[in-house]
């Protein structure tokens, strides 16, 4: 652990936590789940921060979920017992030897949206104890199988030989102003079929997983049996925009510097290589910036923002200013390093996980 | 230098260098610059990568851009001699510092676009050999001054006692279908009217620079002394929609796995965590596949890439599929590693300035 030097400031574009936020979203959002007898499996991929992980399982989470073998890596390294990829994987024989390495540290489970892949899995993995979790898809239409069959796909998966723990889908769609609740119904009806069509075949699944951070307020609790929002550790200039974070509790910021008045505008240091370029047809901009609620961020390229700032006066070059990433998960994967503002000045987390992407 | 264990392939998602159509894009555009009697200052932004610096340089670049100090150091730390940081940056005593640093090891030069940022570099480079160029808006309205001010700028900076080398712009605006070569009659323009701009105050630039890979070829050669192309090196699916570059001189893909058939559709496992998440107003996807012409990304997450396929069979799961990523700086600044085919296999690149984003 580092921290910056006494007096100097890390360069701009960087990324800057508020711990203090950050602790109260995870313990707001740990007591929700603990209230609703529900367990909570952060979605690592948001920070990929060995440190956050920690005040995630420390505020009682019940393990961790990533989406791919080598962020389980990272934080079964770490020590971490408990990992869910929630990803349906396509096993190669490397694959299948990491994951039988990780199994030997952790309780392990994957994804899986296919008999394929199931009776793939069972061959590489027997006798490791990996799981498996059979993806549903309940309205993203991303991967996942209809809700329906679940139960057959496990049953296939249980005859190929490969340890069935339940079913799993991602309310994805609940990214939209007008889907925060519908994506929620769409979850809970998907996880009740699934649970029926697992019990229809004789199979009671373990686990019903589920969640997003949109549509979290919304989650049908009695429906499930785990959780797994990502986001709502930093919150993001999405959720800003969808109105399932106050811009009070978003914990993470990009600084920037006032480099350019170009145009009668400001221009700032932090582009599309600091900030990601997501952008949401919902999104009014590409970012969003706490001291200016009217601005907007309207024009993004590699190293530059060119800010709108509506009526406001322009800040003088030099100065700092801080944006809001649109989708703070590409962010943070595009960073290094998050200083973290505990107080006491700013402390060095690694994004240990960063570009982990296999 | 590593290269991929024999009969293993990368785990995917990974970024493949074709390096014979590397070369061949780096030698067409040399020659058509040596030709034109323009200098060829190829913008290292897009690659990050000593091995492609290296190539640009052997076929007759005479230097490179680079958009940031820390991009600056990974080159001039592997010895390059000339290096433009084409970007109006604002310097803190640390940055200054670097610079300084770096003008001791190379010829370097800076970015400006104010008066208050040429007298704040004047008086923190004093004496360090740091050049400047000022920078011009040629219709980006990003950053850069109005090209009739662009010698008053400079007498500002040649007074506060910055040594001032040229004009440079960036025609941004050649990145839609419309604009190739209206983007190019803009840059002209720019170019001409800041050149006058600086004969009337009594200065005369040694350097005049633009170009962008879009507007190459349209490049009104005789208003320049030197052009800053960056993408033209592998190109990406934004030239191909922009038909500036045919895909088969595209030199760099992302190679994904069939994870899933979800829907009727293939899932990859390129996600925007791989690709990038950039999508310009006249992309018709987020990334093309060279395998399949009519084929779109329809739906991209942080690990998948679901693609509609048209009316092409479905290849098996486990399948390699190649994506073109939408803009290729943005994958490659993704990536720690390029795998290149070179014909005796994949040699790993490493994208040595990957994230020095200040």
């Amino acid at each position: 652990m580092s921290r910056s030097p006494a007096g100097a400031d890390p360069a701009t574009p960087y990324l800057r936590v508020d711990v203090a936020r950050l602790r109260a979203n995870l313990e707001r959002t740990a007591r929700w789940a603990a209230d609703a007898g529900v367990a909570l499996r952060p979605h690592a991929k948001t920070h990929k921060c060995l440190e956050v992980a920690r005040l995630q399982l420390d505020t009682g989470a019940a393990g961790l979920t990533v989406a791919t073998i080598g962020e389980a890596e990272v934080f079964v390294d770490a020590g971490v017992e408990d990992v869910f990829i929630a990803y349906p994987l396509w096993l190669t024989d490397q694959a299948a030897a990491r994951l039988r390495d990780l199994a030997g540290r952790a309780d392990l489970a994957i994804g899986v949206d296919s008999a394929e892949a199931a009776a793939r899995a069972a061959r590489l993995l027997e006798g490791s104890g990996v799981a498996a979790l059979m993806e549903v898809d309940s309205g993203q239409h991303r991967s996942g199988v209809a809700p329906e069959t679940a139960g057959q796909l496990a049953v296939a998966a249980v005859e190929a030989g490969l340890p069935v723990r339940g079913v799993f889908t991602f309310p994805g769609h609940s990214y939209a102003p007008a889907a925060l609740r519908t994506a929620a119904d769409d979850e809970a009806r998907a996880l009740r079929v699934a649970t029926a069509s697992f019990r229809a075949a004789g199979l009671e699944p373990d686990v019903v997983s589920g969640g997003s951070t949109p549509s979290l307020e919304h989650t049908h609790t009695e429906e499930l049996t785990e959780l797994r929002p990502g986001v709502y550790a930093f919150g993001d200039a999405q959720q800003w925009e969808l109105g399932t974070m106050e811009p009070a509790d978003l914990a993470l910021v990009c600084r920037a510097t006032v480099v350019s008045h170009a145009g009668g505008r400001i221009v700032l240091d932090a582009g599309s290589k600091a900030l990601g370029a997501d952008r949401a047809s919902y999104a009014t901009g590409w970012g969003r910036l706490p001291a200016y609620a009217d601005a907007r961020v309207v024009q993004l390229s590699e190293h530059h923002a060119v800010v709108d700032l509506a009526d406001a006066p322009l800040p003088a070059l030099g100065t700092y200013v801080d944006v809001v990433p649109n989708h703070v998960c590409a962010a943070v994967n595009l960073a290094d390093t998050l200083w973290a503002e505990t107080g006491g000045g700013l402390e060095a987390w690694s994004v240990a996980a960063r570009g982990r992407n296999s």
